[in-house]
């Protein structure tokens, strides 16, 4: 994800203990070579490319790698540099578009295209850069008439922090099942580098937010529980001057606060390092963290007046918080919000319970107690039987679904106010979303929609092409960007992942 | 120069013993760090250029050069790559040429421009090739709306085999002929490499008849006696079957014979030589070479039946050859052909004296004899006092001026000739051609005439803002191309740099 959130502060207060303890946690990158599976061309001569000839590579799945190809001439010696157009494409659809009249509103320079000058040949071609890609154009833009370039020997080196083929795949005869469990488990992998990625095409960064679902989908499959415990130490690391942690994290060329501040990301710390601890019973890092966790909660509570957070954005007189929740620009944020808090006060209890510190424990079920009785008061429509969020008193999926999560809504009312709320035209935007209205389905005990949301939504990406999965996926609208352009959607992306966590932790392809 | 000179043959003879030696006098680089004389911004934040802004670079002269720049990012953390477009231009005009639509037809890729995405800065950016450039002029593309980027520390790395500063300029009270100097001076600098090469922009390569002119205007400025000797034993170690030499040699990746070859070029060979030993006196060499020289010659003969060199293009049974003499397309080049044999056979009798070979030299003497009365018998109008070429008896200045060189004329009537053609509308088109006009008319003892021509000629180009000679130069039209497009014309080429040979050779300033 990327947007212009205001800066709630600037000021970056390292942590020299743990920026180290996560640097010691750097993974070592593994490197497959790997040779395209087919390859269309559109050549005028038998011999070699010239001036407008273009080769096309297909190497079957989208990965993060490198790219090489070794570059010869014929025909006459070259008497001209060999001058080439190289674009990168995650998807079929890319190959075609014209990139030249981009027009987001997100950098141009996300496009993966290069344009290569080559003045002396044979050369083996090393590009420099790492892409994400499953395509390859190579255009020739000019040789001379007295040459032509000869393309071969073309291969990528996939890079990742983990091995695919480490992870068994779900064995399920719904075939479609078997497919949406593959592109989550290569989807993670691609965005398991020397951190957790946001998506290996565009932001590449360590995303808060993205990182929980990866972790969770992480503990199901790779095991790789290392590159969590490096990501919770550089949060930790890398505050701002009240102690908040950023949204994002900059690796290199050394690690980096982004000045993106977003209240439910920073909230997620406690769950992170709780589910950490669960997955691992690494005692040490649960105490050496949890006064990050703590202090998250404490820098909420300057945004909460008489047990209400206040709006996304308005300032009542502790500067202004932002919030993620999803990407719907329409949605009234506040009551979600508000769930989250409780929802993060949950797992701030569950902190305190297992290091023992039973005051401090208290006084969080009392916070959560006194917070869930003002969101009542505040956010539940007694007639309508839902909660709804600002001035217009705005019906959302996202309110119910976080409430649900937060435990605010007795189990046995939690499905029916899902049902009630599912056609609100305050819709779901991001995988991310859809991720947890499915675990809200679990958590009504509705299995068996739970399982078919995950088929139709994650599925309809996979029936669409997809063998990683997207950043955005609206089913009724497959160009939607909200970048102003689909060209610099990320068809790999983090917070995607998680059917591989869903099908193996809740066994869901028996609920179908 | 480049064209599409028909191919006479293919195959090369590698002859290694003279490649060695050639490779062995491989001149070691001077490598001189500079910085630009003035830069001009436009940019629209104070703190670092964003999406559109351009900085314009400009390091006072043109040279053969690479460049660097340390680029560093402000605002928010880099959220995104850099992405650049660097272009580098040999005069001011080119840095507003419009290069998207370029559509020579010569090759896109010498257009001197890039794409630059970084990922990652701060960084030091060294750009991997060698440009031919005054001025830089960088274009952000795109940075993100969170930061901007700092392009500072900018350099070139000058490159050549020679020090300009090691020539000692003319001292006239005449400006232009100052700055005529300097700029011939500055031009055969740029384009002694580790070849003398035809131009540093576009080309880069060691041309025979390109050569013949660098090495006369060395021996008068920088001496570098050993590149001449380089040049001389690769031509000679990269023939065809026949033994022809080739118009132009590749140097990399290893030393190439081009598959063009121009009958006048490789009668170069012979003056080339003779005029070496002259100013070295290195016997060795001359010993080594010669047969070389007789061979091209013996060559040629194979196109001349009864006394007279068939027409350019046409199979006599002999296959056909190619000739360059002016870049005129209506130039017919029988005639000045004809008189180029002629000017080779005095240098191959001169090489016969020097070597102690008075029966080869006697044969010689004998033919060109025979020749030039055929010739006579051939081209000369008795009634218009002129040479003339082809079936439509064409009047050009070429066919005066080589026969002028070739000694065929009386010296008495040689300013004579010259003064009733020099209106012909066979005009010279190259510099290289106006070259020889220059020292036909010194042959003819107009010295004035001569000092005056070149400082109309050069001179223009020095009034036009040049300060390395142009590739082509037509007073009347300075956007003439021989490619389409005068953005891929080279504004700094060695057969533009006599000047500085003859004003020092013949005293010219001393006649105007």
């Amino acid at each position: 994800m990327a947007t212009d959130w205001a800066i709630n502060t600037a000021a970056m207060v390292k942590k020299p203990y743990f920026i180290e303890k996560a640097q010691a946690l750097l993974p070592r990158l593994y490197r497959v070579e790997e040779f395209p599976v087919s390859c269309e061309e559109k050549r005028k001569s038998k011999d070699g490319y010239g001036k407008g000839d273009v080769l096309i590579l297909d190497f079957g799945h989208n990965h993060a790698a490198y790219f090489r190809f070794f570059c010869r001439s014929v025909g006459s010696p070259m008497d001209a540099p060999a001058f080439l157009h190289i674009k990168f494409c995650e998807t079929e659809k890319e190959l075609w578009e014209d990139t030249a009249n981009y027009n987001g509103w997100i950098s141009k320079g996300w496009l993966q295209e290069e344009w290569l000058h080559i003045d002396e040949l044979p050369r083996l071609i090393e590009m420099e850069r790492r892409y994400a890609f499953r395509f390859v154009k190579i255009t020739v833009l000019d040789t001379s008439p007295k040459f032509r370039v000869v393309l071969e020997q073309a291969a990528r080196i996939k890079v990742s922090s983990v091995k695919e083929e480490d992870v068994e795949l779900i064995t399920s005869e719904d075939a479609l099942l078997q497919k949406i469990d593959e592109a989550s488990v290569r989807t993670l992998a691609n965005c398991m580098q020397t951190v957790f990625e946001d998506g290996p095409k565009r932001d590449r960064r360590l995303w808060l937010g993205d990182l929980r679902l990866q972790a969770l989908t992480n503990y199901e499959t790779f095991k790789n529980q290392n590159l969590v415990k490096r990501s919770l130490y550089l949060f930790a690391g890398l505050p701002n001057q009240k102690g908040m942690i950023p949204a994002c994290i900059f690796e290199r060329p050394e690690p980096l606060m982004d000045d993106t501040f977003l209240l439910d990301y920073a909230l997620f710390f406690a769950p992170v390092l709780e589910e950490y601890y669960e997955y691992t019973k690494d005692k040490e890092t649960l105490e050496e963290l949890a006064q990050c966790a703590f202090l998250q909660m404490d820098i909420a509570m300057e945004f909460v007046e008489n047990g209400i957070v206040c709006e996304e954005g308005k300032d009542v007189g502790a500067g202004v918080y932002h919030c993620f929740i999803d990407w719907n620009e329409v949605l009234d944020k506040q009551c979600a919000m508000q769930a989250v808090i409780l929802y993060a006060l949950r797992y701030c209890r569950k902190l305190c319970r297992l290091l023992g510190m039973p005051e401090k424990e208290e006084y969080y079920k009392n916070l959560y107690e006194e917070m869930k009785q003002a969101a009542y008061e505040k956010f539940w429509d007694t007639q309508r039987q839902v909660f709804v969020s600002g001035k217009e008193e705005q019906i959302s999926i996202a309110s119910q679904v976080w409430m649900i999560l937060a435990q605010a809504v007795p189990k046995e009312e939690a499905a029916a106010l899902l049902e009630r709320t599912k056609d609100s035209p305050v819709v779901m935007v991001t995988p991310y979303m859809h991720h947890f209205y499915v675990t809200a389905l679990l958590e009504s005990d509705e299995k068996a929609k739970a399982a078919v949301h995950v088929k139709a939504y994650w599925g309809g990406m996979i029936q669409a092409g997809a063998d990683t999965f997207w950043e955005l996926y609206n089913p009724a609208n497959e160009k939607e960007s909200p970048y102003g352009s689909h060209c610099v959607n990320s068809y790999c992306h983090a917070w995607s992942c998680t059917p591989a966590y869903l099908l193996r932790k809740y066994g869901l392809d028996k609920h179908l």
